[in-house]
């Protein structure tokens, strides 16, 4: 059915993808959802997606109004995502608008989660409840790619993420690179480690700045990313702080036994990848992360793995934070071949573009997608 | 005076902005100026204005309105600028806005232009006309910036132009470079050649790509950049493209007395600048270009001319074109010397971010500015 497309319809949908973005990470591996009621052209309730097993976005939203006297009989919805019809971690969605006699749903898009797939609608419709689709579905799926991706592919959705100057610098030529880019984008760049749920690094980066690579969102319950190391000989010291706290899966091409009994003991997964050639064979790494319960994985590593990933086509995205600055003579952001045309040149296709603070994210997308 | 800050100035006052960006380039030297008029809540008239000797943009408003049928009297007026008080080119626009019995004049900003100044206000207030003055005066005077500087330093506003990859090359190492930005970035930046009013190269950039460097812009009476090109041992051929159709000059370090009677011949200017070491001296060229009637110079030219000009801290802007794609070992956009610290490196303020089809356009401002 085509969306009931007034102006109205998009106010209140801007809204509900508004509300959604305060839960980007949070909810993982969720999606993140914003949701918006509205009765007598008034907004009764606002709600967004709790981290894993807590409220979904309608729940939010009706409890919201609840709390404020409100009833939200008669009500329209504005969802950014089909309302879930299955009991997962919390009970479905679409049941709960059905006993709350809500009037009218509009959605931005169906959930791709074989388990929804447009059972939560016909649980409405069927309760005679208007069911509109398809208001902003471009932008509400942008927002959950890696989810998106994630369902219709089983592959996560791989981001490689870079900060860097005008010049495209990572660091000066003697290693110093804190910071070239301000709070504001290394707190987002942070976030987008949760949304990915997994982050790849290389042993080069743990050795010379022992990263923690965490989230640290500031919200009860919201996850923590897997941090997946590549260290082909298994050369780093078990204790390094990217493996602590659980979730850490070390990626080794060869196994040293008096560090796998560290590792088991400190609670680090440990996988034995396939090698191509002297390094990891990356697409056995994905697929390896592909089975954990995430819908991407962010790359943060030096120019050479950057790279590597580049130059292999398994990039789906570049997350490229640009400071207004320049360094001259310092380290590229990726090591890739010469090109012979500029023809050959790997295009992307320039998706957002956002301010933080005196920064600037760019997203990019490759143009197979 | 405070302007009548209501939501309706505001819209008219984007109108008028809107307008302004039109003209951009077309007007130079003159600065860009849009002009909306409003009577009975209804825009009766729009203007933007026109090339040196023409129409400015509150005459162009006004004719349009006539054209239409409609009276002005009685009507306000949104301006991007202070209208003119003198006999320049053209007559003053504030004496006629007085003779076409306005009501009330809003205007951004106030017209630096010593001629001006304050002067154009005066009329309009000693006429019994209201006068609100700086509703988007930021804007007004970024749109304008040239010549904002211009009229306050005496100096030309130095834009440092780049058309670079995500990875910040302007070419392959092959020297294949077109091209990385699509046609709508070489088009802007064709206009800001204009703007401008003078395009800065070095001898390198002649003799590998024999570029005209002229705008081009589908205006009759648009004007051309001065095309300033600087060749330390006068080893250009006096035929070269940059040279053709006058306002070329020639910075030299040593003269060739067969070239310049070519020179002579062809009409090109010729300057013997002073030397500072083996190249010639970057402040000495600027001060011959700030004789010339312009109110920019924008450098584009290879990585050496580029980082030294940076290096000199002689740089207002940098614009640069970025297009989403990678592609690797290639030619750096500007060569400056190594830092020991990240904290020495030039910093930079965003400015604007704006997307030209599949490219982005970032303009950059020097923090001293």
């Amino acid at each position: 059915m085509p969306p009931q497309d007034s102006s109205l319809d998009q106010f209140f949908m801007r809204e509900a993808l508004s509300l959604a973005q305060t839960s980007l990470g949070i909810s993982s591996p969720n999606p993140s959802v914003g949701c918006v009621i509205v009765r007598d052209g008034r907004v009764i309730g606002r709600g967004a997606t709790r981290p894993a097993g807590q409220n979904h976005a309608e729940i939010e939203a009706i409890e919201d109004a609840l709390a404020h006297g409100e009833s939200v009989a008669g009500s329209t919805v504005y969802v950014t995502l089909e309302p879930c019809s299955h009991f997962g971690r919390t009970p479905p969605c679409a049941k709960r608008l059905v006993d709350e006699r809500v009037s009218r749903v509009v959605a931005a898009t169906v959930d791709p989660n074989p388990a929804v797939a447009g059972r939560g609608f016909a649980i409405l419709k069927s309760a005679g409840i208007a069911v509109d689709v398809g208001l902003f579905e471009k932008e509400a799926r942008f927002l959950n790619r890696d989810f998106f991706f994630k369902m219709k592919t089983g592959k996560p959705w791989v981001r490689l993420k870079t900060a860097i100057s005008l010049d495209a610098k990572t660091a000066l030529k003697n290693g110093e690179s804190q910071w070239i880019t301000g709070e504001a984008a290394r707190r987002d760049a942070r976030r987008f480690r949760a949304i990915s749920g997994a982050v790849i690094t290389g042993s080069g980066t743990v050795t010379s700045d022992n990263p923690r690579m965490t989230a640290r969102l500031e919200c009860e319950g919201a996850p923590e990313p897997w941090r997946v190391v590549l260290d082909t000989k298994m050369a780093l010291d078990p204790t390094a702080r990217i493996f602590e706290g659980g979730r850490a899966l070390w990626c080794v091409g060869e196994v040293n036994p008096e560090k796998r009994d560290a590792a088991n003991k400190n609670g680090i997964e440990l996988y034995v990848a396939a090698k191509k050639g002297e390094h990891l064979d990356l697409e056995d790494v994905l697929t390896r992360v592909a089975a954990l319960d995430v819908n991407g994985i962010m790359i943060e590593a030096g120019a050479t793995l950057s790279g590597a990933f580049l130059a292999a086509n398994l990039v789906n995205e570049i997350l490229a934070y640009v400071a207004p600055v320049v360094i001259g003579p310092g380290r590229d952001a990726f090591t890739i071949p010469a090109l012979a045309r500029l023809s050959e040149a790997k295009r992307f296709q320039l998706a957002d573009c956002t301010r933080l603070a005196e920064d600037l994210r760019l997203t990019l997308i490759a143009k197979e997608n």
